[in-house]
């Protein structure tokens, strides 16, 4: 980074950027007030060119919380602060605060009420926009929606974060509006899936579908902060919580053997109680599973994200189940939820490991049953041989001339392989469809 | 910056991210492949909380060129690329080279047939669009028609960058849309007006207008690269110079008393010649004041725009100009160029400096003389002193309550004051009127 062109007859200078009395200098060398960014200066006989290096540093918080509804607990309205001295002048002053929020409209039908009792007791100004924000409406039609409202709502942008409270649809399209408004508005996230809980809340991405492809136009600006309760799982159906455990086991496949451990023995308890504590047969021991669970989850997450938060480094462990999966997602749409359809991809993909001597027979199914568990599909008849095949053929094409295909060795460790013959793909397909077609149809049916 | 709250029941702990065979791990301490990323965790009874700092580096080039559509010139096509061995490897690579174009449709007119010979000259497969990018255009439609015809496309959002050919509005509209292709497809900017020349190929802005307000959407991503190529202004409509050339006046005003002192001696050769070689009267003079002054103006940009160059900042020397201006362009809209309300804009500040004792009547006249000879009007009946104080009041508003105006101090210097009293900007105002209204409004008909 930052190396400028060899070139004989060329001047190559780094110039430090320091300021002075309010205005910013270029100078040779080091001072007192210097800014990280820096300026490369190089003139040959066709001219000056500079080479620019600026970096910009993301802050942002992922906070777990209980009540995040309960009037008395001010998280929603300040827990994004991070400065003591910031969040001590907030909590003194007596102005009045003012949120601009965006609900998903299913979510508004059951915790509308309590949202709006609780900005009411907390006296804040402010504006409910609840919206159908369904894969389907996930668009930049939604998106300029949500900008005039914000606009006549007018806030400011520097201490008055929009929030949206939703599933993953509902975060990614007022991520990408609030990063659009006046190039930047803070925004704070509150999943209220387990898959928002524990994947769309804790990276940078923001999206909207665009010509048929799933999250073709976006950002990558993170949230100032997301707030965690699980108490919004409890209203979530059956087949979103399957949906959410798809990917944790993503993460425990390809990192951590002790939650693969966790969801193969409690998954089914962590459907039967929706993450919530239980005063039946489950006991105690479910909401320790919840937590213990979720955390890890997010842990494992937070590593591989944080350090690669725009996406440039392209191995990355987290695509693992994304390679066929957004095609075969977008080709049965609606039929297949997105941790479905990356279930399905990770199913043929163990597979892959198995046939490629990474897997034992035994460990291949142990995972197929602990998906079996978690109520997910692990066959698809639309996920075909020539779907796999084109998959990869395109991401060779975006990734830089290499596959990048994420491949688990053993329990909760992975690899990225790029030299996955033909043939072993096949054989893998073969025998996917061989072992699970049947089983699988009639999950799927479920 | 990550900071963490102080709680007497919280256990905090800094982690690392380091990198053990393809996957991230948090760690204590420090290794050998680790991450600029940090994550705080912090674990309290309500629930752990994980605060995460994620630097993202930002490097772009700034090049002067010459002959830019030369077909023996591969800047255009392979400028951009920073890293030696990559720029090698292209160079051998007998790989076809793939371009989606953006052109201003006036520009186009011109330029057209000496740039397709250049693209096929150098043998690329590549889509030119010409566009309308009129201030009026400058819309989110305008984002998605060309984000249509990118996705038609079908490029590879890693190697080949959407080019932007035109004035400050098209450089705008493509940032922006190739800043959402993909979450970040690269761009690059070829500025053909002064105003972008010196300007909006500087740092990182894109945006387009929304709600009646300039510039509302938007994103900080800077270009790949901006290449400058002063022929281009040959063609460029004398009224659209002195635009541009307001621009430069401010940053002299600001950082420069040369540049000032180039403007005042030779502006009106600048305008006549258009920043061109000259073998006329003029002689050599003229492209030294040229690459002079738009060198002077680039560096004293760079300077101010790279430490900040997401605006974090609200003391901005940039400013200068921008802080009424804005409401006046759109009050009067088509009528005032950008430039030319900025200079209004300026012209009004030079009085509040001189009435704040920071100009002497010297200064304050040869300023404004310089600005009439520069072809800019200095007083504009559409800026009353109500249009000034609600733009001062919506200021206060959005730069965490102060002010923040940039004041010359003599000639090439400045400050930021937050303390200029409503006695000052009326007597200003009183004198501006007093003394301008009448000279400039035959000025700014001319
Ligand atoms: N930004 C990221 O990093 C990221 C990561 C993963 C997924 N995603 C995106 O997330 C989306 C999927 O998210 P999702 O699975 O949450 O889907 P979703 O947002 O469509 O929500 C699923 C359904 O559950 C309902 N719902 C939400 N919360 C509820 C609650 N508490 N009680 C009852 N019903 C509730 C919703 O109305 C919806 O019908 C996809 O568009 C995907 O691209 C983004
Ligand atoms: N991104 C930034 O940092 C930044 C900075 C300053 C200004 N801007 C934006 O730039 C815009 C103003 O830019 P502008 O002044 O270049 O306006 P513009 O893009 O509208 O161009 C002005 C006119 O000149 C024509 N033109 C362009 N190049 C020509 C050429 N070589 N020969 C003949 N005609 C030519 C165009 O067709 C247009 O009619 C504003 O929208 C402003 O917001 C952005
Ligand atoms: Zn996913
Ligand atoms: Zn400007």
């Amino acid at each position: 980074m930052g190396k400028v062109k060899e070139d004989s007859n060329e001047n190559k200078t780094e110039l430090s950027l320091v300021r002075v009395k309010g205005t910013w200098k270029c100078k040779l060398g080091k001072s007192d007030s210097v800014s990280a960014a820096k300026i490369y200066e190089s003139i040959t006989e066709k001219g000056t060119s500079w080479t620019v290096v600026s970096p910009i540093v993301f802050t942002y918080k992922v906070t777990e919380t209980q009540d995040l509804l309960d009037p008395s607990n001010n998280t929603l309205l300040l827990g994004h602060i991070t400065d003591p001295q910031q969040l001590e002048d907030n909590k003194k002053s007596n102005k009045q605060i003012k949120r601009f929020l965006v609900v998903d409209q299913d979510v508004y039908k059951i915790y509308g009420p309590k949202l709006t009792k609780y900005l009411e007791a907390n006296n804040v100004l402010y504006k409910i926009l609840a919206l159908p924000t369904t894969e389907e409406n996930k668009s930049m039609k939604m998106v300029l929606k949500i900008l005039e409202e914000v606009d006549n709502f007018s806030l400011d942008r520097r201490t008055e974060p929009i929030i949206a409270i939703g599933g993953g649809v509902c975060l990614d399209i007022v991520g990408l509006a609030a990063s659009l408004y006046r190039r930047r508005t803070p925004y704070i996230r509150v999943p209220t899936t387990l898959l928002s809980y524990i994947d769309a809340s804790i990276g940078a991405k923001t999206g909207v579908n665009f010509a048929n492809c799933k999250n073709k136009l976006g950002a990558y600006i993170p949230p100032a902060a997301s707030f965690l309760d699980l108490s919004f799982i409890q209203t979530v159906p059956r087949r979103h919580i399957s949906n959410g455990l798809a990917e944790m086991l993503k993460m425990a496949l390809m990192k951590h053997r002790g939650l693969f451990e966790l969801l193969e023995t409690h998954g089914r308890m962590l459907l039967d109680t929706k993450f919530q504590v239980d005063n039946g047969v489950y006991g105690r021991n479910c909401l320790q599973a919840a937590s213990q669970s979720t955390r890890i989850a997010i842990v494992t997450m937070l590593e591989e994200l944080v350090p690669n938060l725009w996406e440039d480094d392209l191995n990355r462990l987290v695509d693992f189940g994304h390679l066929i999966s957004p095609a075969l997602e977008m080709k049965v749409l609606p039929s297949l939820l997105h941790g479905e359809a990356v279930n399905i991809d990770m199913s043929y993909m163990v597979y892959v490991s198995k046939e490629s001597g990474l897997l034992t027979e035994g460990e291949k199914q142990r995972i197929i049953s602990c998906m079996v568990g978690l109520e997910l599909p692990v066959w698809h008849e639309a996920c075909t041989m020539e779907l796999i095949q084109k998959s990869l053929n395109d991401r060779l094409k975006h990734s830089g001339g290499l596959v990048r295909m994420p491949l688990p060795i053993g329990l909760g460790e992975a690899d990225i392989c790029n030299d996955t013959s033909c043939e072993i793909l096949d054989r893998a397909y073969a025998k996917w469809c061989d072992e699970l077609s049947v089983s699988s149809d009639s999950n799927s049916d479920s």
